[in-house]
């Protein structure tokens, strides 16, 4: 995790499933954005990345707290198509709207992965409601932590003036081992 | 759950684990608390309340949020004495502070699980940074709710005013089967 | 499940993973065959079917118990491709082999899952040491019962003659809601 | 897990429950017996030992597999008393006969366990037609072990000649960290 505050770059999507316009985070403006950047072969992601954005989505009020995914597909390209995806989408029942992260044009990294500076999938990446990256979490989250985290940003906003976020006391180094995908490797 | 808003009713215990001191609602005003009421021998205590508490304990900072257990025996009270409990929480590990609920004058349920009106057990009660109860949740509730109720409450208590909190769009019936264990058939 | 007892049909396969060498259900007698009919898009076969294979592969001795995965893939044609599945396979680190059945020549409905009348996926069939269905699930099954079952097919084979099997006590009808995958909506 | 093969020592129970009468081990010459010792503040014994037990008494045919419960406290002893034992099982609904193991006269450790040379709880004891002890497990075994187990000594029973037990390929030392309750300590 890292906790940072930077204006979130903007999202590099050419199609989207699970709406009927392409979305813009400047649209999102007023709300909290829970981006959830996944890649659909990626165990880590099915396993536990997004049943929890699913929690999300269904938990928190939807003027209040937008979910995004997005497939940022950095290996296996051939196999992880938008046709692919579209089928993932509906066997596996997820409702939020999914953009497909643009290909990078120099390299397997697609390019809102790479503008994130993502290290793998998942990451959940929180925006607050003036559009800034607030936390980034690659591999594993809390729920616990996680529904923190949203709520003061959303207490933020509906305060409309910047209030100090707790420390979180329980962020570790990513540990997910088997079942993260990390993006080293494609780095070195 | 209730969401309610009214003063805690104060804590009548006369006996602790895990504390030197005895613990009053009144020393912990400026905190939230979070009130964890359980049986040593209830399935749904053992299996989530305790553990949810325990990471509750593990995640938020001491100064902002008191983590609380209390044994409320309002069945098998032979089987669930002091002793009894002393060895559960060294086995189970349990590190927070735990307090015996006295016994009911007249009847099983004892006095502060009465004057909560709590349902059964696991029950866990949030208590403002003021000492008022805001939510009150009989059975299971759900890591992404209770983080981001106990945040809210933490914003609230740093405001030092009082901020509206937003409605729970997930709370249903409990829904404790088998293993919460309810008070209603000894009130019958 | 259907305890049963015909001839195994023939494996029609036309490319294979994790294997150097095509695999027939002729050069496997004298094992017990677990075979594993899935598709890479089935929640339920992710969850719950793949793992299970993977870990009747790592318990028993392989001389006695062979652990085979067929790609049935029925819907979805277009994103279940040989390429995604190896991606797939990599990425779960499925280690024993897989066969794709070839596809039907009437219908959505590959031959290898037409011939075994298998309902959906997964679907996990026991071959008995002599070639012949001896259980087929639908759905989920319990390791204990998935247990008892090999363990008596591998003493069947040691005793080189028929013995009686117990009758299975906790079979129950598929109860795979919206994690198996079933086949009848083609089929109508 | 030790894969012996000695004569079970009797029961020295001197109070039993959910049995109208009291259970030995030559009543049960003919079944298969599923021995699990446990301590009621065992965490490892009420996640792992006892469900997995009450599964195994639920899929196995009775009158070939005799589930049995052994009470085997050798810590706390104030504190699981068959009063509170009593409790116990009522709360955790378990249905199968249950045995107080009798207490030790020279220490903390019972009269069975210390027979048994059980090393701690939970320890699952499975007992042959014969009555002798095949497999002591200490701390978790997997229920595709177990099954495959239990079916090899119920398929023994039915030759009524004794068969070659395949080797156990899944055993490890007892991995139950946390949960696990060793004696080793109090023997030292």
């Amino acid at each position: 995790m890292n906790a940072i505050d930077r204006p979130a770059p903007p999202l590099q999507v050419d199609r989207w499933f699970n709406t009927p316009d392409a979305i813009t985070l400047e649209s999102l403006r007023g709300k909290v954005v829970v981006l959830e950047a996944f890649q659909m072969l990626c165990p880590g992601c099915v396993a536990h990345g997004l049943p929890q954005a699913a929690r999300v989505h269904a938990t928190f009020p939807r003027d209040q707290v937008a979910v995004i995914g997005l497939h940022t597909v950095f290996e296996h390209h051939a196999a992880m198509t938008p046709v692919a995806l579209e089928a993932f989408l509906h066997e596996y029942r997820i409702g939020f709207p999914v953009g497909v992260d643009r290909p990078g044009t120099r390299g397997p990294i697609p390019q809102t992965m790479e503008a994130y500076a993502m290290r793998g999938t998942p990451t959940l990446v929180l925006i607050d409601a003036q559009g800034r990256i607030r936390h980034q979490h690659f591999g594993q989250v809390g729920d616990l932590v996680l529904g923190a985290q949203i709520a003061s940003l959303v207490h933020e906003a509906e305060a409309t003036s910047r209030l100090p976020l707790p420390a979180d006391p329980t962020e570790h180094a990513p540990a997910c081992d088997g079942d993260g995908c990390r993006v080293e490797p494609l780095r070195a």
